[in-house]
């Protein structure tokens, strides 16, 4: 079943790798979030508004790897919203490079307002999920 | 129903944390890997043995965020050995501080021979699971 | 006087900010090596020549920082090829948004062969730096 | 000359290695950055004062590489405070490892007051220098 997403094209930075030659695995997260905001910008939102007090925490985030990437590699990123709920967006990624299948993450974030020491899950504003479905515009069939 | 784990404890530096105030969530990641490497290392081990050509890439890893941690807060890990194949092994970790659970994660690592280009799995050399296992001496109710 | 330069454009991501709003200082050494990077591959050239066991290890460097960088800023970077020895590069790079001076900085690089356990400075492959030079194509008067 | 410093021990981390199997040289100012919230702490203070609104941005930094760090080595960085100003401080650190020169740094910090899209050097509390300099206690020859 063909689905519509966000593409994000990133190359890999030096200090993105270790010692075994290849992206350290805790940046996938950087990635997906970098694809996430990025998505964000070309809907015309930010997940920083000055004054709002709303953040977006991360509920609960996993990746699945394939195939390494390696320095300078340039990779893409498709980007799903696989499920909504009043507080929360989950979003799928799929990283790829040329073609070939890097990896797969999932990432559920809730919509909350910072409190001292504490969030505090709140509805998403209502144009939120129109804004990001309207840049999801790239059609591929899910792998 | 109980199970022994290894025990890691960490403290939260300045650049860990991000504009919202607390520890990006990139990060419980490379807190993951600390507390494996300091498991392999109170076990005589190293994943960089010298000359050995193994390897230890990611399969896939999980997280579950419960509550923020905060620059200087001090926590713990709990490591566990969750699963084990001829090939793989698979960590879960639980983060809390002062009793209070910050989050779960786990983490599927496979042994492998770096190739040119690509990582081939291997079997797991016999000693690593019970040394591994011989350093969870932490007994815990799993919450 | 006026130098010419290679340049760099660049956004802040989320993870590169601090809990006091800003991007934390380590990360302009970061945005350094990257501009660096991005003016080496634009002159057809990168520092990892796969067989060619060169590296590019750092001698020195510096950083003055006039004004903080926010999320989702867009900047600039400024890199000039300051001084050449047989064997060392030294860059200075200047970072600014919207025209406002960010910071400035410098970096001492040396050419080197890998041996074990240790870097041996050699010498600059000759095309290097003519190269680096033919890339330098933006006229800016030095502030 | 004979000065004191304060002592901070560290290990290398995994994921603070790059492609060239030593530590990105980015690292190093996070590491200054450790030893320097350590010997606060250890002076019983916190850069992060609740409700203090106060910041310590930095000013300059600088660091002279001599030796590279591998994954797992245990190091030792030597804090001074080389100089003091109303509102700033000036400290240098010296990395070892084993007795080996690893490299040397200095920072210099303001203290500020965060305003809104800025940071007002202020005078530095009356408590703080007298308090850091407590703890620098270790004696060893400048080399």
């Amino acid at each position: 079943m063909a689905e519509t997403a966000f593409r994000y094209v990133r190359q890999v930075k030096f200090y993105e790798t270790d010692l075994a030659g290849v992206v350290h695995f805790s940046n996938y997260f950087r990635y997906m979030e970098e694809a996430e905001h990025a998505m964000w910008r070309a809907a015309g939102l930010t997940v920083d508004r000055a004054g709002a007090n709303l953040g977006w925490p991360r509920v609960s985030v996993t990746f699945d790897y394939k195939s390494p990437l390696f320095f300078e590699d340039e990779f893409e990123i498709l980007v799903r919203i696989a499920a909504v709920t009043a507080r929360t967006i989950q979003y799928t990624f799929m990283v790829s490079r040329g073609g070939k299948t890097i990896g797969a993450g999932s990432m559920t974030t809730a919509c909350a307002v910072r409190q001292p020491d504490a969030l505090r899950a709140v509805e998403i504003p209502d144009d939120v999920v129109p804004r990001l479905r309207s840049v999801c515009t790239v059609t591929s069939v899910e792998r």
